[in-house]
């Protein structure tokens, strides 16, 4: 836990000030005079941002440093899932080098809190999730690493996963995962009866894949709605993706978002350029918990996606139609506070008692900053300075 | 037009080879000695790709270098022109100036032609054309600057347009614009028959911004196909946006695909991520001429957009759902030969006898220097080096 003091920042893109760091946490703001023994930094008017969150990735999924990863394959989502896999193995993928990978570019582009959904089932057993593990372990004071036990491969379809999924959640992973009841699993009341149980024997949130576009989303949605609410789980359910909403019908997503908002489920987003998704106006105005991620990048599925928060808030901003400054400093919030409220984070934020958690950015204004591709001067976690410029203090490996 | 002698390329992304330019103009490729009085360049193994082409930009709208404009308006189409006529004026938005700026930007990034879509209107008379025009001559072999008269605010809306319209063609400008004849204008048998005839006056293609979705767009592009089989201008018209080839009824876009193949009839596109866009993959596979362009960056209109033709590419294979490395490469033909194919220009390409127009690219292959952003090694016109890690050799003002 760190001490620090920062000269010159910009609080949410406001008036300049200074910040004093006292064990971690941000002790004080406004005019700070030196103190013995606390570093001094010059934020040179840059503007100070909570740390950026990833809230839907998979960590240990990139290929990123192993050479690029040629894909002629018109595959649809089940071969991808089965094609993955198999070519975990093949290409000699180790899920701790690749999540560190994936982990470090992250911090090195700002974010400070990721929440990694990673695979569980019968070909790898436990294996993807301790390299994650191991990770997490490393980047301790450098990131935090929350992890989904996540049945990728499908639950109902591959026997035995429910029980991997049940291992994972003693060992370690704070948050059960899912994935398409009907379009992966084909038994929807089977699964998410499944998951619901589960979770509810460890206690632990559930945040489901739910790629179901259109009608079958909608479905799959209200079987989730009436389990929620049986269960008692409002407030611990998110909807990951969630392309359904971006669907047409317009009193039939008003209804789908106001059930959201009632039971307070969260919803993450990656902007999907090529789905229809969620809108961030929409769900804004009805009070849903709204945060985003990066998702897999550069893996197995396909070739886009960078490790950097505000590449995938600039590409949500795009995808939701976004033009005014007040829309791109709401892109800004869903990859911060967003993603803290989906994960329920304490002491987020940049004000005095808050965790000294947070990025640098650069621009004129919030939305310039949004707007304009740059490297973040400096990247905070606990007090610490992690990142300058888009180098973090650990390498890759 | 200059010498030169490129060394360790890869044309293509194939086996590395060099590269001899004389007089501008590639003269031979395979191993080359070195010649008396001709400078040798060492590429490095990178990737040697044809010039970029921003086939559909606004080069005097963008408030690039000028500040940030925040902008809270929440405007639709119609609004947004008439702001920005206004706001060229409060802003002191010298076209000149601007249009020199986005350019350069251009040209930094591996561009080598521009169609430039440049607004006539009343307010504004030929004021902007003729900033262009001046940007054009500064930029004589740096890059190449196509100008479409462009009525932006309407034609049959905005009387004395029209002959706006013909004074421009009469002094310099290559191309006729349209817009939206329904939407804008509000009569398109009157815009239609009145830019068909000018076109025919003055011996122009044109090239219509097509905004309108859906069945109105739809309607419009049977209008337009009518007239253009009419009056023989097929392969001298470009459909720009043409949003309505994203609409989902799936018997409607093919029969308009067929008849837009069939008359030989050019696409532009921007992959505009929040609105329906024509399917790349389809209109490659009907064989349709299918260029790409920045459209307007950072200007009234919005906040998004880089003068970066590969940022481009990015954007518009996300859209477009691709994730194979064919159909990667198929985005960056699309913003080369596919805007080369729309302009219709002369010894474009990298084979010997073309002209030396070209960028080199970095990455391990075509797919990897799509997906990863990074500035060109080094961009060459007409032989000679006018751009290096993207930075040209001329400033911006």
């Amino acid at each position: 836990m760190s001490n620090l003091i920062l000269r010159n920042v910009r609080p949410y893109g406001e008036a300049a000030t200074d910040l004093l760091i006292r064990d971690g946490v941000i002790a004080e703001t406004g005019t700070i005079a030196d103190q013995p023994g606390i570093a001094v930094e010059d934020g040179q008017g840059a503007i100070l941002w909570p740390g950026l969150i990833d809230a839907h990735t998979h960590l240990d999924k990139t290929t990123w440093g192993m050479g690029w990863h040629e894909n002629n394959r018109a595959a649809v989502l089940r071969e991808r899932i089965d094609y993955e896999r198999e070519m975990r193995l093949e290409l000699g993928m180790d899920p701790h080098r690749q999540s560190m990978r994936h982990a470090i570019g992250l911090a090195a582009h700002g974010a400070t809190h990721i929440r990694s959904h990673v695979d569980i089932d019968t070909t790898h057993g436990l294996r993807l999730v301790e390299g994650v593990q191991q990770t997490r372990e490393k980047l301790r004071g450098i990131i935090d690493i929350e992890i989904v036990a996540f049945p990728q491969s499908g639950l109902m379809v591959m026997p035995g996963t429910l029980e991997l999924l049940d291992e994972a959640l003693a060992n370690g992973c704070e948050v059960l995962g899912g994935i398409d009841p009907c379009g992966i699993d084909r038994d929807p009341k089977g699964q998410l009866d499944a998951l619901f149980a589960l979770a509810g024997k460890h206690g632990v949130p559930i945040d489901i894949h739910l790629h179901e576009a259109g009608e079958l989303g909608a479905f799959t949605m209200e079987m989730i709605f009436e389990r929620v609410r049986a269960t008692g789980m409002q407030g611990k359910f998110v909807i990951s993706h969630a392309f359904a909403l971006g669907m047409n019908d317009e009193l039939r997503v008003a209804r789908l978002v106001e059930e959201i908002a009632e039971l307070d489920i969260g919803i993450a987003t990656t902007g999907a350029p090529s789905a229809t998704v969620p809108s961030a106006r929409r769900l804004k105005a009805a009070g849903v918990r709204l945060g985003a991620g990066c998702d897999g990048i550069r893996d197995t599925w396909g070739p886009w996606g960078l490790p950097d928060m505000m590449d995938r808030a600039r590409i949500i901003g795009m995808k939701n139609g976004v033009r005014s400054d007040h829309e791109l400093r709401h892109m800004l919030e869903i990859v911060s506070q967003g993603g803290a409220d989906l994960m329920r984070l304490d002491g987020y934020g940049i004000a005095p008692g808050c965790k000294a958690d947070f990025t640098l950015l650069r621009g004129q204004t919030v939305g310039h900053a949004v707007v304009q591709p740059a490297l973040p001067p400096l990247v905070v976690k606990a007090g610490k300075i992690i990142a300058r410029e888009g180098h973090c203090i650990v390498d890759m490996p």
